[in-house]
């Protein structure tokens, strides 16, 4: 649906997996808190108010991509929007994202309403159309969510945890509850990622942020068969448009993780990307670099990003990307120079 | 050095990877705040007061080992006190220890001394001689300290991080001060772990509990000589001593760690672990039940356990364990279980 210009752009066709002229490059967090206009912004409305303005949203998804010269746009959003249209109560007080009524028993889950997407979320739908009409015609725009398992694990502790002792101790202790949780999750998924695509995304990102949680048994018990059903409902309504499906902390699953479906698998910076290139084939990759090299001298970060292009070793279907978010430190200028020299350090 | 009746346990002679009749089992964070008994003593002395009080440290120690059946005990004791020695303000708020004046610079690292082990951390010493007198006598005794990596990681960032963005920072922008500081590390981490031989531990642990923030070049560059250089010095002077090096979210380092010196491998909940023993070969492992299953039913709890046994498939060198520390809200009634269900699952 919706055939673009940018559906030509070096970005989606390495998204394919087709030779490019050279390797793509997008941040995760390329709109955020180390750009001071995102800062000033913010000074201005809060992060929810940001969310639900399609103008704000689209300048600050355009400028950002702009600024840095990325090859491709995301859509400045939050994982967490569709757990308040379930009906958890979302802040983002100082110390990360808080969510009311944290669901911890099967009469919790009982609770959540399935997200009617087109009334509760379809600020993100004219949010992703303002910043298609915004970006130049040759950039292609990300749409994304998170993950089931993700998604329910934020539901389960309440916001960030370290431990993801109440996520998984549902799990555990009643698989029933946790079934219905993760069905009503990708019930209201399906519709909001298509619907991304229709108001103007080229591309889909499913963000399995903290799926290294799991271990590989845990996975393919209570996580994969969730993410598998909503990347193929997905994929069956939008064909020609790609998936990527990123986890953190996610080595040893993967295999699982390509199995679970995505045109292209994104690898955290935990994990060597040869051997992950090896590992997933002819699978298209992206990623992988530490953000927190995005601090470090010029030269040295340069050093750093041409490891992984060496790594990649001239396969096709290599979107260059951190292997985590940027982090508020970040020197702009070393965001600039990083895409810079993947262009060049690419270039064929 | 020390030869001790423990020294023909199960236990150590699973270390050393010999055939023995059932798997032994201890479990990190056995001696702590799931029992009622610890959280009894801690509302009458402060964590300090425990860590400096031999009498204290045993009673503690001596108890957990106990009262839950465990095939060894590990002092009662902190990663972090080292770091004290080394001129570091400890304290141990609310939310997770604090260290003061954090290392930024070049200049942090100079002002560090050497830890005096004799002199500054012999109440550990003192702790494990009242411990291994308290145990009977078949009881093995474990020593432990942090790895280099990350002790250093806890000094850049003064306490619990989620990042690491003050320790990568220094690694990346000054190698010549990140060498400085590992190095200043391995100089007293060695004789305090020789010292917790001789003073009656029949088996050492080194806890790269932080390794999992690293990807492996980095872990090759930046952690792993100095992880290899305490190990060889350690096993120098104490060749008959096991150590167990264990590391978290290590699943891409493991083959490194194995390079890096230990006689066995602690294996962390996120890893398969039938590849870990594979990729181990013939190396001892330990693991790797991810803690929060002691959260779950015990059936279920036993089922998982299973797994684990079933994984190592009869493999001599099998030290069972957590994939990581009990968590406090794990019932006792479940890790006596846990322990009796692999007695009698690996009975031969």
């Amino acid at each position: 649906m919706n055939a673009h210009p940018s559906d030509q752009s070096v970005f989606v066709r390495a998204c394919r997996g087709e030779a490019v002229p050279y390797t793509p490059v997008w941040l995760m967090r390329q709109a955020g808190r180390y750009m001071v206009e995102y800062r000033e912004m913010r000074s201005r409305v809060t992060f929810q108010e940001l969310c639900r303005s399609p103008e704000l949203v689209a300048e600050t998804t355009v400028f950002a991509q702009e600024t840095i010269g990325a090859d491709a746009a995301i859509v400045f959003s939050d994982l967490l929007l569709i757990l308040e249209a379930m009906g958890q109560e979302l802040n983002y007080p100082t110390g990360g994202p808080k969510l009311g009524s944290p669901v911890r028993t099967a009469a919790d889950v009982d609770r959540l309403k399935v997200a009617d997407v087109e009334s509760d979320l379809a600020y993100v739908w004219e949010g992703i159309a303002a910043t298609r009409a915004g970006l130049q015609d040759d950039v292609p725009l990300i749409g994304f969510s998170g993950a089931p398992w993700t998604l329910a694990a934020y539901a389960c502790e309440g916001g960030g945890s370290r431990n993801f002792i109440h996520a998984k101790s549902l799990m555990y202790r009643d698989p029933g509850a946790w079934t219905a949780l993760m069905d009503k999750l990708v019930e209201g998924l399906v519709p909001y990622l298509v619907g991304q695509v229709k108001a103007g995304a080229q591309v889909l990102q499913v963000f399995d942020s903290w799926i290294g949680a799991l271990g590989p048994d845990d996975y393919r018990t209570f996580a994969k068969p969730w993410t598998a059903r909503l990347i193929r409902a997905v994929k069956e309504q939008c064909p020609d448009t790609p998936v990527i499906h990123f986890g953190t902390g996610s080595a040893t699953l993967l295999g699982q993780m390509k199995e679970a479906g995505g045109d292209v698998i994104g690898v955290d910076f935990h994990t060597d990307f040869a051997w992950a290139r090896d590992l997933l084939g002819d699978t298209p990759a992206q990623g992988n670099l530490d953000p927190i090299l995005l601090l470090a001298e010029p030269d040295y970060l340069c050093e750093r990003a041409q490891r992984i292009v060496d790594a990649n070793a001239g396969r096709p279907g290599h979107v260059f990307n951190l292997g985590h978010g940027i982090l508020p430190p970040t020197p702009v200028d070393n965001v600039k120079r990083l895409i810079e020299y993947v262009h060049e350090a690419t270039s064929v």
